[in-house]
This record gives C-alpha cells, structure tokens and sequence, in this order.
C-alpha cells in the first residue's frame, strides 16, 4: 500500500504553508476553517486523509489561543479520519517561557500544550527553535527541533566583520546561545544582566564582556515587545558599542514592538518566517524564510531518511 | 486533616462567581489572571491550594478559546500545587454542538475539550444543561449536569394559562426538552422543522402541532445568533400563534442576536446568566440567576450529601 | 512488505459474517470458539495475524455479555498475535441506549463499552446506526457509522406513494430521524410521544402532525419488545390512518416482540440483517441485507479510499 | 469529613454478602439490577455513594459473562457517582486459569478482566484464592488475595490423622499447594501427573509419592466438572488408598460435576461458598463459609489496619 | 516504503547478539554506549533510525540494573528518533522471580519491569523461557515468549537411555516443567521438595518419584547460587541415584556457583548462552546456542510469517 | 480517619534520612533492603503502609542504576500496600543533564526516569535543585523543587567582602545562576566560557566580567569529576583572581574528583549532604546539611500547609 503525504495548513501561517507546498511540490490538501459567530473554530477537512502521512502546519502565534484550538480540533478530525501518521509541524510554539514553575503556584503551560497536542492524535511534531530544548522532553512522541541560527547565520555571516564584532545576549539565560553563534563566527561575546548592586536596592541593566568601540549583534529566539531588546541596545551604545543589530528566530513583535523598532537606534532587525509578517513590513526588519528547511525535514520524514544530517 | 473548600473564577463570568462565594459564605481566592501582550495568558494563583477541595468558575463563552486556555492552565497550576481535589465548574459548556460526526471528516471538539480538561487535572466537572447528555460520557470523571429547567419553569409558570399555552421546539432534535417542559406545565407541544416539500427541492420552516391562537413557547438550550428563534417566532405569528415568548438555558447572544431580538415581534426571551450577560441588557430579554443551584451542588459535593437529591 | 487482509467471525451473526467475507471474495480465517462448562469462553486463532489488516465481525446480539465478551478475548488474542491493525465490527452496538446519565448512580454503559474494547485492541471500529451518534465521541479511536437509511430507504420507496405517506417517530427523541427519511421521500411527518394532560396525571400516547387518512411509516432503530411499536400502531390507526408500516435498522426483537408483531395491525415490519434473524422467521417482516455496506467499507478501509464517499 | 462503609452486592451470590453485610454489622446498599428482556443489563443504585468507601461484591460464577458485565457497569455507576474509594470484593475470579499463552493465539483472559475491571473504576480488589498468584500482577492497583486454606485446613484437621495421611496434587503444577497443606498438617505428599510412556504413545495417568493403604486428600483451587477428580479418585483407590477426599476453594461444579461427585467413591468433598452453592446441595459435600475472611478485610481496610496480619 | 531491518545490542551479551546477526546476515547497528564517571548511562545511536525496524537485544544479567537503563534509555532514544517498530529482545529476563505477592508489601517487580520497558518505548518483546509464563500477562504488548526446551532437548537425547532416566524437579513449583521434557523422551519423573514432618519442626529435603539406581536429570530454568541444585545432587545420590545431570535455560552463576558445581559430584551442567558466558567456563559446563532460535524468531517477525510455528 | 505519616529510606543516603526523621522527631519505618547473589534487589516493607502518607527518600548517587531501581521497587511495594498518598523524595536527580536531544538518537533520560517513578507510583515528588527547572514539567504529578541557594549563601555571606568578591559561572548555561547568588550577595558576576577564536579552531576556555583582584566564587549545581571546576580555578589564578571558592549543591565528586580538590588552588569547596559524602572527607571541602529544608517541606506537604513559603 502506498502511503500519500498530505499538507494541511491552519490559519496562522497559510503563506508559510504554501511555500512549504511549493518546496515540496505538492499542493496543501483542502480544508474549511472558519469560525462561527459564538467563536467557536469550525474544521472540515475536504480531502479523504484515510492512510496518509499527514502534516498540518500551524504556528502558534497570537490569537494564540484560538491557533492552538484550530490545530487541536484538525488534529482530532484527521485521527479520527483514519490517518497512517499524523504530525503537528509548529513553526513557532507559543507558551514556551512558561516552561518550568518560577512562582509558586504556576502552570507549566509548555507541558499542558504537548500534552492536549499528543491527545488530540499528533505521534510526532516539528518544531523550530523551541525556546528551551527541554521542551522536547515534555513530549513523550517524537520531536524534531529544527534549528534557525544556520539561516540567521548565513544571513549575518556577510554583514559583519569578526574581529570587530561582538555577540551579544540579551540576558544571562541566553548566554550559550550568544555563545554558539559567536564560535560559530569567530566572534567574541559579552552578556547583558540584571544586576542588584546591593541587597534590597532596584536591579539595573548591565554588561559583562567588552563593547566598546564594537559592532554588536544582539541574538536571542523571540522579539516581543521588544522592550528589553531597545534598552539593552541604549545601553549597549551608550557604553560605547559602534552599531547594534538584532537577531531572532520568531518574531512575535507583539503590542509597540513595530514601533519602538521603527524609532530605535538599531541598524537592523533579522527574524524568520516561523510567525507570518505580513501586516508588519518594517523598513528596519528583514525576514529571512525558513520554508526550505521546514520543507526538506518533511520530506525526509516521509521518505524515512535522517532528519539530523540536515545540520551537518 | 481538615480539607478547606476554595473557588477560584476565571474571567468568563466573575460576577456568577461572586454570587456563588456569596452563596457559599466564602471568598473568591486570589489569583491573577492576565493576558501578556503576545496573547498568551498568564495565571498565578495566590493563596495555597494544598489539600484543598478546590473549585474552578469558568464559562467558555465569547472568547472561548481564551476562557478554554485560561481553564486548562488554571487546573495545571492547581494540580501542581497538591490539590487534594479539583472540580472544573463549567456554566457554559461550549463546542459542545460539535459533539458527532455528523459530516465526514470534522472533529468531535467536544471530546476533545473533555480529555483536554480531564488530562489538566480536573477530577470532576460540574456543568450545566449539556447540549446533549451524552457528552457525560466523553469524561471518565464525575460529571454532575445541573438543569435549569427547574429555573426556568418557576418563571415562566406564573406567566403562562397552561390551557392557552404550546410549547415549541424550534428544530426536530428538540423535540423530547420541548415535551418535558409541556408535561410540567400541563401544556400541549408542536414541533418546527426543516422540510423538503419534494425530493431536490429547497428545505423550508414548517410546524406540526396545534399553535393556531395559542401562546406559543419556543424552548431551546442555546441562543446564539437568534436567527432560527426569530424564523420560528415569525413563522408561528404567520400560522396564527397569539403571542411568541422564548426560554433557554444559554445566552450566547453572538453576533447580531441582540439586535434581532429587540427589533423582533418576541415578547419576552427569558435566559440564565451561565453566560455573562454584562454588557447585553435588553428590554426584551430577562435574566435568571443560575448561582443558587451551582451554590448548592458546590456545598454538596464538598459536604459529600447527595447532589442528585437537589432535584427532586 | 504485504499485509494481508483477514476476516474473523464471533459466534453472533455468523451468516452475516459469511456474506460480507463473500463480497469481498475471501474466507473467514479459522478459529476455534467455543464454552466450558463453566461458561467461560474459549478463544483459538487458527491462522497466523501477524501484519494482517485484521477485522473482527461481531453484532453485540442477544446473549449480549456473552457475545460482548467474545469479541474483547478475540481482540485481546489478536493483539497479542502482533497483528498490524484491528478493526472491531459491531453491526450491532448493545447497551447504546444507556448513553447517558437520564436518572442518578446508573452507568454510561455505552462508554464503558467502547473503552473496553479499545482496551482489549481494537485501533478502529465499523458499526451500523449508533443509537445515538454521540456514541461515536466515546471512543478515542476512529470509529466509522454505517448509515442503514439508504437500503431501507430503497426499499420502501417503491412501496409508499408520497402524497399520501406520513413518516412517523415513535417518540420525541426520533423526530429527527423521521425527518431525514420524509425529505428523502418527499412525505410529511408526525410525531408520537408521551403527554401529560395536567401535572401530577399520568402520561398518555398522543401524536402531532397529521395522519388522518394517510400511510403511516413508523422510523426507528431499534426495535425490540415491540410494546412501544404496537401501541403506536393501534393509536395511529384510531386516530384515521390508513396503514401501518415499520422500519427500523436493528430487529432486536426481544421476548414477546415476535408475537406482538404476528398478531398485530402492522402492514409490514422491516429490519437488516445486523443481528442474526434466523428462528425469527415471520410472515410479517421483511429483512434486508446490511453485508454489501459493510462489505465495501472494509474493502475500502482496506484500501485507504474514502469511507464517506460510500453515501454519496 | 467521614467516609462511610457501604457495601454492594451483585446478583452473583447475594447470601454471601448477605453473611459478610451481617459480619460488619451493617445493611447492603439498595440497587436496581435486572436484565431488559434483550439480555442488557440494569444498573441502578439508590443510595448516595458521593464519598463513600464502597465495596462491591460480586463473584465471577456462571453466568460469567453477565455477572462480570454487571460488575463493571457497577463500578462505572459508583465511578460517575463521586465515590471517594471502589474496592471491588471478587470471591471467585473466573478465567483465571486462561493466565497466559499456553498456545499460539489465545488470549491471556485474566489480563483483559483485570484492565476491564480497573478502566471501569475499581481503584483496589479483594480476591480469595487466584488460581496463579501472578495474576496479581495483572493489576496495576492493589490487590489483596486472600487464602482460603486456612480455612479448609481447619475443616480437615479434626478429620484425619497425619501419620496415616497424603495429600495429593491432582496434576504437576499444583504440587506446591500439595506440599504447603501437607506442611501445615505434617503429612506426607503425592503428585498425580499425565505420564507419556514413550514419544508418540498416548498419556496417561500416573501418580508418584507413597499412597499405599493411606487416606488420600486431594487439594484443588477449583472444582470445575470433577472429571479430573473422579479419575484421580478412581486411580488412587486402585492403586491401594483406603479412602479419598477432596479440597477445594471454588466449588464451580459445572455440567455433570454434581452426578458425577454423588455417583462416586469420594468420601467427602470440602468446598468454600466463594460460589453460590444454593441448589448444588450434596450428600458429600460439605461448604465452609469465607464470609468471616471477607468481613474482616474489609473491616481492616476500611480502617487502614494491616490486612495481611489477618493470616499470622 | 520499504522498512529496513536494524539489530542494536546492549552490552550485558554482545556475543550473543553477534551471532545474531549473523544468523541474520547484517551488521549489529552502530551506538555509543558507556558510562559516565558518576555511573550514569550514556547512549548514542549513530545510525538513522527513521522508519526501521529495530530489534534491542539486551539480556538482564549481572550487573542487572545497570543492564536494564541500558535497555530503556535505547528504547526511548529509539522512540525519540521515529522508528517504525521497536522490539525489545531480552534473553534472560532478570526479576522474574518476583512475580507474585508471596509476602505482605514487596513488590511484583517483573511488572514493574514490563511497565517501565513499554513506557520507554518498546511495542513488542521477545524473551527466551520467562520464569513462569504468566509475566507475558504483565505486558500489554505481544511477547513471544521462545522455548529453550527443544534445544536443551536436542542436547539430552543423545546422551541418556530413557528407560533407566528420572527427569527431576528440583522443587514443587517446577514439576510440570520436569513433566514435559520426562514426556518428550519418555522418562518417568521425580520432585524434590521441602517437606515438613511435624508442625513446627524445620522442614527437610525429601523425594517423590523412583530414583534408585537411575540416571537422574534434574531441569530448571534458572541456576543462580547453586545452592539448591547441589543439595538435590547429594539427596539424589545419597538416595540411590547412579549419576546426577542438570538443565538449565539461564545460568546466572552468581556468587559461589561455578565452584560449588565444579566441586560438586554432578555429572555435567547444560545450559544456554542467553546469559554471557565469558569469563565463566567451567570442565563440567556445557553452553548450548539459543541464537539460532532468537535469530529466526527476528526473521519471523520481520517478514510477518508465524513465530508460533517455529515450534511446531 | 488519621493518615499517619512514615518515612521509609533507601539506601543512598541514609544518614541524610536519619537527620530528616530527627527533625520529624519520628522513626525511619522498618524495611528489608538487600541485594541477592545475582544483583537483584529485594525490598520487604516490615509495618503497615496501609492508608499512610508515605515519603520514600532515595537518592540517586551511584551506584545510579542500583539506587533508581531501589526507588522503583519500593514504589510499587508501598502502592501495592494500598498507602494513602506517596511521595518519593530525590535529594539527586540523577540523568538531569541527559535532560535534551543535544545529538541526535540520544535519549532524553530525566524523561525516562520522571515518567518510571510515576508508574512505579510516585504522586507526587520532592526535589533538590533539579539541573534545569524544566525538568518539573517532565512529571505531570506535583513536584516540589527545593533550592539550596538559602543554605549556600548563609554559609557564604559570613565569609566574603561584596565590593572585592566576584560570582563566577564556570559556562554560559550557568549564568543566570550566578546572577542570582551574586543579585542576593550584592556582588558582580563573571561568566566562564569556551570560546573558538576563529571558525574551525578549537574551543579555549575564557572569562567575561572582572575578576583581576577580586575574590572568586565558582556557583554551579553539581560538582562531578572536578575536571571543569579545576581548570576554571586554574584559569581565574591565572587572570589574577586573589582566590577561588567554589560552592555547589550537588557533591557528585566521581572519580578523581577527590584527588583534583585536595591538590588544586581552591580555598574552599562548599556542597550539601544531598548525596552522602561518608568515605569522601577532604581538608578543603564543607558540607552544610540540607536535612532542616527538606524535614520542613515534608512536615508542611504532610500538614497540608504552604510549602513555597518557606523560601520567603
């Protein structure tokens, strides 16, 4: 029996979907997706899926909520429809910095929502640049976390000069991230903090590692707001950086973040299309498509080759 | 060991929630519960919840998949803080007219939705008038399915000649409500419906049953854009009803129901607040608290007496 | 690799088994089954399952728990011999009417049923007009429903003269199913249920729509002591219907059921073949074959074409 | 809050729980439970169980099938009821001796009853006497098997002199039961086995151990058609024993057992009441009631007192 | 697609596994497996696993636990990596003397096993003689649980005359194993056990069955310590028997074993390699190969045709 | 009812058991822990467990493996004594650095040990400074993390000048764990790291931050083989650090870890008694108990009282 490969897409991210289709060289499978007047999420799905290898595509970018639910609600309707594999392919996986309980009394959210996703019928996700790896720990289903920085890196690697560049994390838990890129260009780094000066007295932002008179390239996984990427670009040029520039891998450029991008100091801003941008072009931010990426590791999951030796 | 009895609200319904700590002699617990810019929903719950019999409020109306998330988070965060027991109190169940395959190829969202409470961490649900009783068993928990029928007679009876009076079901498949409600009132019933006058012609409304210069009824479980409530109310006005009035458990109330309801010839539409009605008043429409019987479920249930006895 | 598709039978509806494994062209696969004296049952497969496509047929028919129970140790054994995929067929679902908590401290049974027989191996399930089609929520498994109305429909459609035919449900509950079937045919509809003239007086048969003069064709699934179905016979026929006749999907036909039917006014009885009609032979009644139906959705599911496009 | 003791009986031995209700000195709860004229079963209780702790009693005698059913929608029932704690009371645990794969594609029966059992809600069982002991191991819940052989060995003891004695397996694998009655009464044993005098020739019966001019014993878990037992009566007594008895647990006494005990040359028979003997009544055979055994289990677990030093 | 059959070996019996292989005819797949220096585990697999077919051989010998994180860490870097089926071959299966409850609160540690090994991922077992058989009950996975005792046969036949042999059970538990193989070459049987004379004394050795002058076999399926073993000898001997032979499926040999047996008077030891060896060899013990019997069951299984039959 | 509290203790640290219980003022409960000849653990349980709120302390030092299957053991031996509620407290979490696919086909082996604790048994856990927080949402029972940050700094404060001290990470990923201490003491921080100078280089150790005349204090969760810590000393000298402390929860010290400390430049080591250190004194390391923070933990879980403020 031939086993079909099928691409279903939510509403979240259709233009990534279809370039993902496009690489593939198929078409995305036929699907209704609405929502009725009450907000309830309405699927039908208009292509038999019975035995096919199927990929239902949906970043989980804001409405976040009713992303997840759309992809939940496909997920039930295809096992249901007798599919042979079903796999959850979520360019962007929202809630991810709820990962862990840093108050009393909090939801681990990241696990709440691979639990919902594994029983509403996935048996595998791909994912990209989960916030922490750990994650993939909280799926008991196999998960491919497909990496960003070698695209963020083919794009910076010809803007900049090593010797007079230094990579920068924007907080202490982002060190060995900023640490990666750097040895990977051959550049050195230094790590913005909070620090208290004395007990009891307001943290203030800091710096650890030398910029002065260097070319910064901030890197971190999520542009939000924002906010702490502006200040920690004032602060890297106030204290003597000669440029800032910014790399992430999802940008979720969520509330004034257009804005406060727009009106920054920062010479440029590099994010992938794990969230669709459409509706926020920005003179300063340049996206970069990570669909061929998306594209191939399906295409080695369908054909049972190694997903891994794509990195190498 | 003495297990403290705790509410908790979402924000779907704060005020139901404040009438049943208000019934119960107790405080809401405190909790925050806020949106981060992006979307995504935070909750932190701020008093102990260790060994406590704990009950979480939260209607899954208009938006319901942020009231859907913010449920599912709340019940993690209370798992993982060692409660002794949960309860997902659920006014408004939604999705739950997604509760088949009536098409192929579509989810049945409302099991999905159960097993998604269920794996959160609730160990019992308290809901009232589910769409269809068999979505009980979507859960393996206990479910208590509070009716509010009980309310709803005990307004409508002093307001209706039982001998004038026909109770209407606006649609075939609810027919058997329309006859309980007519046996408690002593009342005759008829039935519309959708019609297909020959094989390949267009449906359209029709009636069975006697309405000719009667007091026409219509009961339903939901009212959602209200466009077959007042299809039906002008349908049975054209066939002679006396007067149209319309009960139902839920108000939805999305989209353009307010305004068809108050441009209507109805008399009156009499609902439950199971559903937040801020912000939805309406000459038309009557609201009847549904706080004492979910109060007293709550009491019972703590109290380990019988919550089925509350019906008799 | 090859997987090889295999029938097996369950000692209710042997016949039925029969036909189905002619439609397709193969055997049943040997199989010893059998009881101790103690009433145990006894289970032996006689031919390798290993990475078979393996469905097991068996209407949940009268001795039920007998049956039911045959077909959980069959499942079980299967599954232990690593078969590829197993398919419960149940033309037949038993205890589909306790579907619902309608009184306290009863059981969903139907739930329990269908996590029985997930538990016990089965990965998929075929069954013929759930009672209700909540039912199917309550697997987590796909679950595929064969609708009966098309081969009863061809039947009676030679039968009836629409203008003149009135299709009847026997209770409240059903008004949806005659509906269906009167829009096939073009016919109108009346509905027969329990009324309570005044409060506190007991209920009596009473019937909505009309029927004077007309063809009555009562719909239902089930059909089993027959009480509910004569008594509505006789009452149509009191109230100026010409005739009547009975449909129904499931002739379970219970104690008196074959007397009552023998010696009654009904025109016609007619049922299929998901429970095994042999010894229940009646001049009165009708049985049309369900096997071509289930014959080519296993065909199909075999072969991962569209089940749904079956009743197009 | 206090939890309550409620116990439940099903149809299976109601005078058996009858005598353990008496030992606890409380009434059995009020249920419904009947068969529909289809063969389905009725479950319905009329008590509240909301947070009791509730111990259901049902022997898994013939009819097997409809008493495990009964079984499991009993526990489903409490399950939906809110029960705090479900211990479900199994005297007799059937297709116990169906514990494994002893030919290629049977099922492991006992495994199958046990996830049955435990998905409908059983949260612990008590059973008296499994056949293998392993089959607590098919549990994931606790299982507390109690011995009956205490009491049948205070029923023999009075009965036979040691010196003049042999207790006699009636087939190889129950030899260690053999040695362990044997042991406590200071008795020599015997083991009756199906001997292959040479390959490819018929087995028969033989017996090892010195059984010469000795009153035999022969000690069983279960009594099913006596078939075995009569033979191994019958070869012991030519082979010089002066006289022959038998032990055992569970008195099955399926098709001929009781023709062929009254018609035989057995002296006695010693069975417990684990299985309703009420119309199996026997010049020869004498019951031992385990309700005492029970009671005081269940009074011990009710009252977290260590169970296991009831056997010291 | 086509599945590719992939072979991975633990370390506890790399031999073994090799031979294996090449019964098979590939290449055990390539892994790191060591040992950090704080004893923890560290497994790569440095071949792609997507789609394949694994089989895991891992026998459970001393160091037993270390062996056993061995086998569930590969099977969820398998798991994790998208295997299509991942089977756990385990020759010796440690533990499965802990099957039962034989005294209050120990645990049934062959369940726990069984539920740890199908948590980590492995969907089907294989394992050689389980100590008693009802542990294939333990999993809710197939196990094909392969006999040594044709192999151990094979080796026997050649070297005994059966009408002067006593097979020997070398405790009460084990006789019916002594049974099959006594009636597979048509010997007469004998069981040591522990007998108690008197209440309350100690119990002693004793023998059932005619031994004097024969040729005794004795058959187990383990030998650990040896300890029994060598006191049934001497019994035997001292009682009459003219030379004393044991089988075993699994020798575990631990602690003073090989020179208890070297010292002792036992004519020779058979046992199999599903425990490595290395290391071990012993001028009275011969090692017979099970990998032939393990390897054609890997065949089997992979090519879907009966394992059952392997036996016939 | 009263639910008594025990304390059982493995074998991994039972003077760190001891101290608990002390602090309880309560005895260890009376339990059989051995290995047998061939490895295999044996657990017997010697008092009641029954309706007990049972917490297990075993840590996960080496022997790992021996220790984890310990764990287990007793987990499955205290449910199956059907205990109220159990608690398995983990001083060390071992395999919490195996807690991410940092390769491909490795496991992720803190899932694997998180998800065999709770089907062992476990309902909830006690944890001391898991090596990522994220492990938390591993389990989906409520874990409690304990922080020995409180202990370490109240031995540090005492013993270092603010202005002249420097928190040193000894790599990136511990970054934000030197902030923190160094945020609590008012000090600045230093981050250890490898650094590649230039692309296909090797990586060189190096420091961002000051540390030229300042004090030194190495913070990191576990110290293991020392190898790092050493290096990172040597190199902190080098740059002209004036001295080197290193602090750590976890005293792991494999290996020649002993050796490396005893003969290095540091002033200091700090660890808890999380893993016994009996057999491992050293002039130059410390060990500050971690007994009154878990004691506490458990005495508030136990009385139901807030377990989060006890680190206010």
């Amino acid at each position: 029996m031939e086993i079909p490969l099928k691409l279903l897409s939510g509403s979240a991210n259709h233009k990534l979907a279809k370039e993902i289709a496009d690489y593939l060289g198929i078409e995305l499978s036929k699907m209704l997706l609405s929502r009725f007047s009450d907000g309830e999420i309405r699927v039908q799905i208009e292509e038999s899926m019975r035995g096919g290898d199927i990929f239902v595509i949906q970043s989980l970018s804001n409405p976040i909520n009713d992303h997840f639910m759309e992809l939940v609600l496909m997920l039930d309707a295809i096992k249901r429809a007798s599919a042979y594999r079903i796999t959850a392919v979520i360019p962007y996986f929202a809630y991810a910095r709820q990962d862990r309980k840093d108050k009393p009394r909090v939801p681990i959210s990241a696990r709440v929502l691979a639990d919902m996703i594994t029983i509403a019928g996935a048996q595998r996700a791909l994912i990209v640049d989960l916030h922490s790896p750990q994650i993939q720990g909280f799926f008991n289903i196999p998960v491919d976390n497909l990496l960003a920085l070698p695209v963020l890196h083919d794009y910076i690697k010809y803007k900049i000069d090593p010797k007079n560049t230094v990579i920068v994390s924007p907080d202490a838990g982002g060190a060995e991230r900023a640490r990666q890129l750097a040895n990977k260009l051959g550049c050195n780094i230094a790590i913005i903090y909070k620090r208290r000066p004395e007990p009891n007295k307001a943290e203030v932002f800091d710096v650890i590692g030398n910029i002065d008179g260097k070319d910064a390239v901030i890197i971190d996984d999520i542009i939000d707001t924002a906010g702490t990427l502006i200040a920690a670009t004032n602060m890297l040029l106030s204290k003597g950086a000669k440029s800032v520039r910014a790399l992430a891998t999802h940008g979720v450029l969520s509330g004034p973040a257009l804005e406060r991008i727009n009106n920054s100091n920062l010479e440029e801003v590099v994010i992938t299309n794990t969230i669709c941008q459409i509706g926020k072009e920005s003179p300063k931010i340049n996206v970069v498509s990570i669909a061929p990426i998306i594209g191939e590791a399906i295409k080695r999951i369908y054909e049972n080759s190694s997903v891994s030796s794509l990195f190498v």
